[in-house]
């Protein structure tokens, strides 16, 4: 059984009735976010790279046949149109690691329909869940003001899978490693850690234990000081370093209390003890709101280590994501019932500088000073380009987040950028709507 | 490379300062949730068997090794002292399924220290995952009043591999189905589904849609109606059950709009149709204070489908979780510092009926008409027990939660349970705080 049954039962029967009417003609799906979090000024596009591999690779077997025909209760022969299914068609998104706006395509699908239907719950999981966290921590990137972020995630993650994405996607964002011993191997990302509270009460007292730790790790060290008493612990950290002369590229850390006011001590012991190399990470329920409050009093603090509420974008878990139908066979479609309206048609994003950006139709014509945001990055179910690389996105973040206005950047109470739409677009849509309630809805009267 | 790299790093360091130091001794952890989320009058505890699954395989093998040393930029030949490490100790923790309170272990380690520690990581993620999610999956099955609830969050976890986790602890809280095919397999689960927006639109009209939908699947359908106009599209739906002589077992699905209002007029539309058995699905947004706000309304809904808020646990999507030394070598230990203070030693749960709990010491005597609720589920790393079924704990679930105060069950500002703490447990954590700070903090003067 393969990741083609990582799907919602309801993409299986709709691709089976697809083939069974013999609709496979091009269809594309726009996968976008319909209106940010109130915390979030801009988005940062992420998942693509996942959504490629797993297209690459999606094949329809006889074992993923015989998991559908359970699932219905059907016999597997019934299912037996699907067999063999691979993705053959095309992926224009945008690079992982660029700004995008409520609204804009992140990824945009065009194969035949029932091969479009079936990818769709593995792709809008993934490119929801690591954009929401991309998002998130850009912002802490930006709260620290040009001091160390670090990501203290995996335990509290939603499950460890997740964890891995949330080191990778805090390295794109500029965080300078991560606790993560697995996501820093699989990413090549600098590893960072510390000790628990749990090693210091495993010895007779701190010293003991701070001396301990650096006899046996011969680099630089973090000890940390809060077991008991912090200033108690950051004299005996500066104590041991001194004594050992371990003090260069080393750190103390404190992970509770009032930190900015222990961080102002904590320099002050370590300087006065002629210590003044030595690093001070701050941890603890640390999110971007934490941050910012902390580098904006001046606290003099290193490295933040943010874990859980930036692991699991406690703010905003989800992002309001949809993949939705623009066009089949050629025409245009749009959703129009309630507020979820969707305007139809391929899609691009034009972007002049300051991410003025223009949502219009794929072949639109560039306007002057615009570049499209959406690449074609796979063609005919095959990769147009290398796998994207974590250092290429991580350019775009910082290439992209400058060109922000500041107000978008803001950390508390940002204020979002939003799209213009162009006049295809604007024109397309009325005609498809029109032609929506004169086919569609007036036999059944007028609504509302 | 094994599982024994999801770990954070300062697991790794510490491990191996223990060994250095030739600390082997039993250490016991334990893992408990400090403070409950604001609406959460209990937690279901769940992730024991992902933890004992991950136990049973756990070792350091040469690969691991070398990660390690890539992590620490040491030659992995300093990283030997871990090579071929296996857990060997044991787990008595809360069966998967048992209605747990704050402050309540909901498993212990107790093993030589560097094994006990080197699985903190991965043993604290999947416990907070999967009791935070139950415990929120819970909350969807009470407010239902005996509907239904099924799980259509796959599209939005935190990865697909945490969609899974909300599929079973779903139905292990009481849901009827999931929308995952995968999880449906993999847990011997309904399978349910219905069709998109997007199906509808790619068809001519509702009527045609339905129409081959039907056609090509032959059992109970559920039919979405709320594409273009929700009352024209139950009309529709009604026309092409009773046109195939569908009806039986089949449903129709809401999406948007006030869905309280919009299932009277379904069901008026269905009834005068004909069609009493068919079955109205109510989906888009939900979470338990919605579902909670539908039925207490009366609205006629027979099946709640709940996605995103539920499946990312939206309003807590973590747990305030630890995991704490609190015995090493027949020592009970305890953290003093900050607010954080925790209680020294192994530890157990003495329940009384109706959910009066105590929390005590492991080798206490068990006090008359309790039951104690952690269990040994493993001993010198091999399981006691059989993996727990997800019946079994569905069981459990059920039987606990009827034993619950009213009030803590409550959707809507619910009454969190306390348990008391046994007098032999309070007298040894004075004794031990007298202890710490006659032995530590004295020789650093007097603190707060």
């Amino acid at each position: 059984m393969s990741d083609a049954t990582t799907t919602d039962l309801y993409e299986v029967t709709m691709a089976l009735s697809y083939l069974h009417e013999g609709m496979t003609q091009p269809a594309t799906f726009s996968c976008f976010v319909r209106e940010l979090p109130p915390q979030r000024g801009f988005l940062i596009a992420a998942g693509a790279e996942t959504v490629l591999d797993f297209l690459s690779g999606f094949t329809v077997g006889h074992a993923d046949v015989e998991v559908f025909a359970e699932a219905l209760q059907r016999p597997a022969r019934d299912l037996a149109p699907l067999l063999g299914m691979r993705f053959t068609g095309e992926v224009r998104a945008v690079p992982e690691g660029r700004v995008v706006l409520a609204g804009e395509p992140l990824l945009e699908i065009t194969a035949p329909l029932p091969q479009a239907q079936l990818v769709e719950s593995f792709v809008l999981n993934h490119l929801t869940h690591q954009t929401a966290i991309a998002s998130k921590c850009i912002r802490c990137v930006l709260a620290a003001r040009g001091r160390s972020v670090v990501d203290f995630s995996l335990r509290r993650t939603h499950g460890t899978a997740a964890a891995l994405q949330v080191a990778r996607l805090g390295a794109m964002t500029g965080f300078a490693g991560t606790s993560n011993v697995a996501a820093a191997h699989a990413e090549d990302l600098p590893a960072v850690g510390t000790m628990a509270h749990s090693y210091i009460e495993a010895f007779e007292d701190e010293e003991a234990a701070f001396t301990a730790f650096a006899l046996c790790h011969p680099g630089p060290v973090t000890l940390l000081v809060d077991t008991y008493d912090t200033e108690s612990g950051v004299a005996a950290a500066a104590r041991v370093l001194n004594g050992l002369g371990r003090g260069d590229g080393s750190a103390i850390r404190l992970d509770s209390g009032d930190l900015a006011e222990l961080a102002v001590r904590a320099r002050s012991i370590l300087d006065n003890a002629g210590l003044p190399q030595v690093r001070i990470v701050a941890s603890g329920g640390l999110d971007e709101c934490a941050v910012h409050d902390l580098a904006r009093a001046g606290a003099p603090i290193d490295v933040y280590a943010v874990g859980t509420r930036v692991g699991v974008s406690a703010d905003a878990p989800s992002l309001d994501s949809a993949y939705k139908l623009v066009a089949y066979d050629g025409r245009p479609v749009m959703k129009l019932s309630s507020a979820k309206m969707t305007a139809p048609g391929r899609k691009q994003v034009f972007r002049r500088p300051g991410c003025h950006d223009v949502i219009g139709l794929a072949d639109e014509p560039l306007p002057a000073g615009s570049t499209p945001l959406l690449e074609t990055l796979m063609s005919g179910g095959v990769r147009s380009t290398p796998r994207g690389r974590l250092a290429d996105a991580r350019r775009r973040v910082v290439a992209d987040v400058a060109e922000l206005p500041a107000t978008a950047r803001y950390i508390r109470s940002p204020h979002p950028v939003r799209p213009r739409v162009s006049k295809r677009l604007s024109a397309l849509t009325d005609r498809v709507r029109r032609r929506i309630e004169r086919e569609v809805l007036a036999p059944f009267g007028s609504h509302s």
